[in-house]
């Protein structure tokens, strides 16, 4: 089993304070930053929210197989296929979400919308998809032999955050590498070359860009525009920022912040159903949007009432290219990542025929069961009750959003307090455990040195035209769009800096036997 | 005489919560930031200094007159070749200094400095200049037919701040302009075409790696690196951070901070003056310093103790660059601004025979006299103690560092408590009075509307060998380096926006008769 070397280097007080120092100076300057939290400055000191920190970051780039970093990246334009294909079978959809409908009410909700969306017929045939495929490395525990490769934790269809800053914090640990700031070999494993670049800012831009491009100008007349579809407040406010800046410079895109609950109050639509938006400093001014990008609406918490819903419906019927369609939010929840991954399956095929591809998707798929009375599911049932089987398991909700897991030991107690009609809503995913390594975190103005564990993330872009809602589709762009590393203390089991438990990393790319 | 249109444009609510909005969040996002001062977020707050801020800056680009723009630029060269002429010129430098020494103790010391090099020889014959020469604009109150020009408030020849944040608070602008935070004309004058890019972070980052180069390499085979001398802590810190990153990425220069206080910690002198620098993080590793870039040592407050001064004079004997050298630094006294700009001074034609260019600089002059025993300063003297004539002047400290300047009413007061034997230290100046303009100015994340001043400064690279210290000498390089407007309430009268007074800004040009 293939095990990390001796990492991170050791450091003097004086080598600490002179890697945190540039550290501090060199994110601020380059936006690497977020908002600070009301615990870190209340509101009351910075009313105006002009203030900013550091965002949570490690001090050095964790280490990363190169061949599992190369493996991710391999099959990344293979998922954007296979997400694609699947968004665009609304038949094998409606099968996979109709067995969430009663148990998981913002599927049901969603499914809802894109029904009667299309009851008056959908009007816009183009789809983008900007997505994002975690994985951790994973080593067979059963086979001391076998090479890591990388496993799957969660395809993210919406919202897929970091883009932003990953780009940002690669550009950080080459920095503090060229500065001196790390021991150069033999003393560490740092080097120029094990230090890749993420591409994700310039790569999701040119998706959006592309996407804005296909819409093409307005038959009315109007200025074009794309919307940013965001929380509001939102700490994470520069990650965005930065791939809306590309789009502005690079390709000259006009864009505009839209707060979620606002859609009714700022956009309308046009007769044949073009999405006009006035923003609320120039109301007497009209745009047409091109694409609507969502960076919030994926949360059940943030539908609050009806308007919410009839706004998601008023973007949904619109003529926008939107990223994400309810259906490919839906393709992205984690029934669908589990019947994928349910030994045996056999829908993999049916959305990637090629065999050779759909081997190598296959590869990166850890077990996954569902919950229900199947076959699979039964053995699922019986893994997750029994203590010491339930170990080896997290148990995941099918929604989109984090924050709900329950990991191993905690699994039968939560089973019994569920009542077992609703055991179906989640999914059981055998535990990816990759090699110990230890690393320095830096939040809130603070030092947090230990165990950690890294998130690989590789994002998509995809835009595609869906001919026909039955799974016939042109692919008119398919990229892949950089990476994320993640990285949180062992302590804490769930991921989403901005959540407030990690931290945004890169990587540190060793050779592994 | 000159007025400027209505400025800045009303705006509604919506509209100012767009336009601050996208500002917060373009400046953090591109590091037009400083560390919060501790009366906004007090140390314990933020114990490890994490958080930052935007800058004080302006919400709208200030009104500045074309002409007077160009006029400022087109003499940057001249004013480049004029001081380093000065600084060349030690005999001349001696006899202004001279009369200076009994009364100013700063000035005394620094030329003590020179002194004790001159004895040993200077063995760096290079000399590095990155001056801001500052104006206002003005217009002849007799003259009601007369076109605005610049005249000069002072010459900076060490450490000059914000060329870090103007090059970032001009694209700030035209990025807000860009998004439509701002009426588009007829509502107002605002244009792309209004708003010049500054320069300055290319330009003083080439002047630096020109200087660098001249250098040449180590003949001992140590690394080489630039030293960058700064205050500790520093909170505009990003504003040397943008120059430092810049030199480091397109040039590939190796740059450290050294805090003043610790010159003689982390440098020495080998047996050929070479300087020195060992990092405290890398305690074994050698650089060889090719230039000290100061932006610290300029006030006499930072000069505590004997330990200080030796650390200046280290720097001083040793054969690294210095921007400046003490004769460098030592020009840009106020008296010696008196002494060229004193009506039918013969010393500008010492320095720069040719007659035409020395007329345009001579253009930019305010007039300025002695507070000495001379004829123009007798003249002075009874101008300054007379409160009726008093009101129009401005009576400022050969000094740098700003912050002890004494105004209109104040003036004869301030005289009645200062033994006359003082009176010398300072120059009198007829004040400069600009038309007329209002603003919107944001710090510590608080609004400020008024009538603002503004001060525009023009960067100045000059890099010359100095042949023998009787004024022959060859210019290397010699190049105008960008803008800075700094903007501050009518309400102060200092400028200075670190130490809490006003705030970072750009032109915005308009036409005038």
């Amino acid at each position: 089993m293939a095990t990390y070397p001796e990492y991170p280097p050791d450091q003097s007080d004086e080598e600490q304070k002179y890697l945190l120092t540039s550290l501090k100076d060199w994110s601020i300057a380059h936006g690497l930053a977020v908002r600070p939290t009301t615990t870190y400055v209340s509101a009351e000191i910075d009313p105006s929210g002009a203030l900013a920190t550091t965002a949570p970051v490690t001090l050095f780039p964790s280490l990363f197989p190169r061949v599992c970093f190369e493996q991710a990246k391999s099959v990344a334009q293979d998922y954007n296929e296979l997400y694609s294909a699947i968004a665009s079978d609304e038949e094998w959809l409606k099968q996979t979400v109709e067995e969430l409908v009663d148990i998981d009410d913002f599927i049901a909700q969603l499914w809802k919308v894109h029904l009667a969306v299309k009851q008056q017929g959908y009007v816009q045939p183009l789809n983008l998809g900007l997505f994002r495929s975690d994985y951790m490395v994973h080593t067979d525990p059963a086979n001391a032999q076998s090479r890591p490769c990388v496993k799957q934790v969660e395809f993210n269809t919406i919202a897929s955050s970091f883009g932003g800053l990953s780009t940002q914090v690669s550009a950080l640990h080459k920095y503090l590498f060229t500065v001196g700031a790390y021991p150069e070999a033999p003393l560490s494993v740092i080097s120029d070359a094990a230090l890749p670049e993420s591409t994700s800012v310039p790569g999701l831009a040119m998706g959006m860009a592309k996407a804005h491009e296909a819409y093409g100008p307005s038959k009315d007349g109007l200025a074009t525009c794309v919307l940013f579809l965001v929380q509001d407040p939102e700490r994470n406010v520069f990650d965005q920022r930065h791939v809306e800046y590309v789009l502005n410079k690079n390709y000259g895109v006009k864009t505009f912040r839209l707060p979620f609950g606002k859609v009714l109050n700022d956009t309308k639509l046009d007769a044949d159903r073009k999405l006009v938006y006035s923003p609320p400093h120039a109301p007497s001014k009209q745009f047409e949007v091109t694409l609507v990008y969502f960076r919030a609406g994926y949360s059940p918490a943030e539908y609050q009432n009806q308007r919410d819903w009839d706004g998601r419906l008023q973007i949904e019927r619109s003529a926008a290219i939107k990223c994400p369609s309810i259906l490919t939010q839906l393709a992205g929840t984690k029934k669908v990542q589990q019947v994928l991954a349910t030994p045996h399956s056999p829908h993999l095929k049916r959305f990637l025929p090629d065999e050779a591809r759909a081997a190598e998707l296959l590869k990166t798929f850890a077990p996954i069961y569902p919950m229900d009375k199947s076959e699979a599911g039964e053995e699922a049932r019986k893994l997750a009750q029994d203590p010491e089987t339930a170990v080896r398991y997290v148990l995941k909700p099918q929604r989109e959003g984090g924050g709900n897991n329950v990991y191993r030991k905690a699994i039968p107690r939560f089973l019994k307090d569920t009542p077992e009609t609703h055991w179906p809503a989640h999914i059981l995913m055998e535990m990816i455990e990759p090699p110990a390594q230890s690393n320095v975190i830096f939040r809130n103005g603070e030092l947090q040195k230990g165990g950690v564990i890294c998130e690989l993330g590789i994002y998509g872009a995809c835009l595609w035209r869906d001919e026909d809602g039955k799974g016939k589709r042109e692919i008119l762009e398919n990229f892949e769009a950089g990476y994320l590393l993640r990285t949180k203390g062992c302590g804490s089991e769930e991921g989403g800096v901005a959540a407030g438990f990690g931290s945004v990393d890169s990587a540190c790319l060793i050779d592994v036997d």
